[in-house]
């Protein structure tokens, strides 16, 4: 708390009460002071005064294990990490041109994306209240830029609307509204709302509509300047001669509905996809890297984990150096294990039935990841799209133009496919190259005779085939949170397990982080009373 | 058009379509191509063999200027450029720490930002469509970054609304579209859209306004996971043992109205400000500067125009070279005329009548901008608001939070006004620190407690007040357009007059520059059938 300024400030005071009462009195602080409850965070935790010699093994290098070892370090434990990869970040992770990438089943990808280029085959994108990730990365220094989520110019194609031709967000979505708008006033009208709505605030909200909804002076949503100052012009406004603009004309509201626009809305208004979102410059993984760099010295990579042991009054954890192939051993008074539980599993883990039934309770969804690289940004130069994302109901799902580099030369990378569900499983069986060719393939309905044209190269990677966590993120539902969260989450004598699926924000940095925090303080308060 | 590489592809094609046959047949084979049309720019002109020794004075050194010098050069004639300012751009135009800025009445303000941090008193975003300023942004080496627009965290004030108190636009926007969807499912419910809409697509209606409103399983818009998952929670979700998530609460419909946030969705969809938007790094007046850098040694700056004569086969202007107060002469075949109505009405213009009338109707629009230096970026920080802008119906309108250096420490200027109509005139009759304190004043309605004990200086911009402009930007009206807009742009012997106010894109630089390029090319044909 820096009062060298003068008087508290406001902040002063929230800092203050967060190091003096933890999370969530500053919670409480901050709800009572009228600050939007955006997150959880409430600063870094305040855990100094270990016990001399106490020591901590984190089992794994993710972002949770990374932080859980950066903060337990400075509280005065002495810290080392065991981690299954030769790099830190786990799930954070950016796959550049020269990387190579061997998945289960043995298939190896050589990258051959351009210098700078790259696929991030995990997470991609940061919310602007994600503020654990945020306040992090301005601490270890990684840059940031916008992630463009929402794009009017993107496309939205659906085999079911139009023929199976894709159309513009900007079209579908002032559509939408214009027809939404058009329907409510003319129910109004109709009496429809008779004792939901007073005729004074029916007359109130119309006129609210034909401002939202781009309608004429008749409440109607049709061609002309209204609508077209949102879809756009079939001759945009210009200079001179010729400056006069020729209205667009908007499209049939039943293909609109079919397109399934409504559902890109909800996409883009969802409060984890809202405007602001933020990724670092080049790369996701550039966050791993620099969680890695504080973490120097403490991490053994390339260790496979075999067992973990909690008798005897320590922790001992059994692991394979998978270079040598040597099996070895590391003790401490205590474990935060951020193992995906679905590996966890498979490890011989001494600890309670309660907690083992839960390891074992949660599956893992899975997901698959495509980046094709072109050799030019035309959708930038011949369609106007700069970053964002268009969708389809081909098993791809989305295209995503890339947000960094935008209006640069030169190759760069789209995202081509992003599976859910089953169609992930379908992607998972191909080889590598038959993915790629797949995605460029389905995409190609967003930009034909361009898309296969301007392709380079591509690389995939398929969560359920990833050696380090044999899935994409923990998938709870409501019984399982029921039966096993509180156990998972509580700390086993000595262990406590963070990651993801130890939060409420599944397959999410900031839910890894923020479990990380809450475990290493419990944690930290265990160790203190033991 | 470069065959080097195997076959044309449709690029090539229209570039060749386009030299061949200029933008308009180029604009009918990209409609026919199936593209999109979002601009009418069709690439740079092609304007080749001018006659030898033929020469142009262009008045006026802003974007429209030096694009019509830049080209007509290019195309073999002599051009000499009369600027009054000492720089180039015109309205694109950034203010730096160490500026200084006097405005009509003699007000002179030092500009005391930290080093690296501006206002643009002009142009400040550049939309995705815009395809004539990217070009050229391209073309001469203009870096760009995301400009925020749209910001869900983002505040909307109204003092008709909640008490006088701002809320987020997220959960404004949100609670306008989940009643708008429960009032038009309840409508068709009621039969309110019998005749209107069939019992089936009513039922499919229905389904698609569940998902895009948030509704619940029947068909509310509530309290519960649904509305949160757009308009956030009173708890957010976290990680550990306190990670489930409480929902926030909707608020009152009528207050949601009142608030006008239907009008901010307007202004955010609006063609002209949808994503993604763009802005220079390092302020708008980048490009105005990079564009000076392409003429530079064609422009005389300092240069006051006080006739334009057109007898005896030449043009004659006549200026006063404003540091000497020396009256001189430029001479040349044709002139190009950017000079804004608002002056050029004052000068003694030897041009047909029609022209002359043409010039001294169209009024101009006032505007005035308020840059706010604050100490710290405290809106991110404490409020997770990144870029975009918060509205009032104050006279300040909206303040708008820097989209550059983002996630960044130290000092950041916030745009504290941005005034329309009649509240330009009030603000402009004021001094530049009296609009300043105004402005601080007002803009704490969003940040109460935090904006004055941030506030670090400030620097204010009244158009009305500008020496080189007279005001903002043309204002047309659809009696102007029939009466003198072709006047206005056509030839009128040896001169054309360019410049956003001899566009359909008023106010913005695009309708500038493609004024430009259309007056250009219809001089360059009049100069070779001459």
């Amino acid at each position: 708390m820096d009062m060298a300024g003068g008087m508290p400030t406001r902040r002063d005071m929230l800092h203050a009460i967060g190091v003096l009462g933890g999370a969530s009195v500053l919670y409480q602080a901050m709800e009572a002071m009228g600050h939007a409850a955006e997150s959880q965070f409430a600063g870094p935790p305040n855990l100094s005064g270990a016990r001399p010699g106490a020591s901590v093994v984190v089992l794994g290098a993710g972002l949770a294990g990374m932080l859980a070892a950066y903060e337990l370090r400075k509280a005065g434990y002495t810290v080392e990490i065991i981690e299954y990869n030769t790099r830190p970040g786990g799930r954070n992770w950016s796959l550049y041109g020269g990387d190579s990438y061997t998945e289960l089943g043995g298939a190896t990808q050589k990258v051959g994306f351009a210098k700078g280029n790259y696929l991030n085959p995990g997470p991609w994108r940061i919310p602007y209240h994600h503020r654990t990730v945020l306040h992090y990365c301005k601490a270890f220094g990684v840059a940031l830029e916008p992630f463009i989520q929402l794009n009017h110019a993107a496309l939205i194609h659906n085999s079911k609307a139009f023929g199976g031709k894709a159309q513009s967000y900007r079209e579908l979505a002032a559509d939408w509204d214009g027809n939404v708008a058009e329907l409510l006033s003319k129910a109004i009208d109709n009496k429809g709302l008779n004792g939901v709505v007073t005729a004074e605030d029916g007359d109130r909200l119309k006129e609210a509509l034909r401002t939202w909804g781009m309608l004429d002076k008749d409440m109607r949503y049709v061609r002309g300047e209204h609508s077209a100052e949102r879809r756009g012009w079939d001759r945009p406004p210009g200079g001179g001669i010729n400056g006069a603009p020729i209205p667009s004309t908007p499209f049939d509201f039943s293909e609109v509905r079919k397109s399934g626009v409504w559902r890109a809305f909800a996409q883009h208004m969802g409060h984890e996809r809202q405007t602001t979102m933020f990724q670092p410059v080049g790369g996701m993984g550039m966050i791993g890297q620099a969680f890695g760099k504080q973490v120097e010295g403490l991490v053994r990579y390339g260790a496979k984990v075999t067992r973990i042991d909690q008798s005897g009054g320590a922790v001992t954890v059994t692991y394979t150096d998978v270079a040598s192939g040597t099996q070895r051993i590391a003790k401490a008074d205590y474990c935060v294990c951020t193992i995906p539980l679905g590996i966890l599993s498979q490890i011989e883990l001494d600890a309670s039935a309660g907690l083992r039934a839960a390891v074992a309770a949660v599956p893992y969804s899975n997901s698959v990841k495509v980046g094709l690289e072109m050799k030019t940004r035309f959708w930038e130069d011949e369609s106007a799209i700069y970053g964002g994302i268009s969708f389809t109901d081909k098993p791809i799902s989305m295209i995503s133009y890339p947000s960094g580099g935008m209006t640069s030369s030169g190759p760069a990378v789209i995202l081509g496919a992003y599976t859910f569900g089953p169609a992930s499983y379908k992607f998972a069986g191909m080889t590598p190259e038959q993915r790629v060719a797949e995605a460029l393939e389905q995409g190609s309905v967003f930009h034909p005779g361009r898309y296969k044209e301007e392709f380079s190269n591509g690389t995939a990677v398929a969560w359920s085939r990833s050696p380090f966590t044999l899935g994409c993120c923990a998938q709870w539902n409501e019984d399982t949170r029921k039966e096993h969260y509180q156990t998972l989450v509580a700390v086993d004598d000595r262990i406590v397990l963070a990651g993801e699926h130890a939060s409420y924000i599944g397959c999410w940095m900031e839910g890894a982080l923020l479990s990380s925090l809450d475990a290493i303080t419990r944690l930290h308060k265990r160790a203190l009373e033991a």
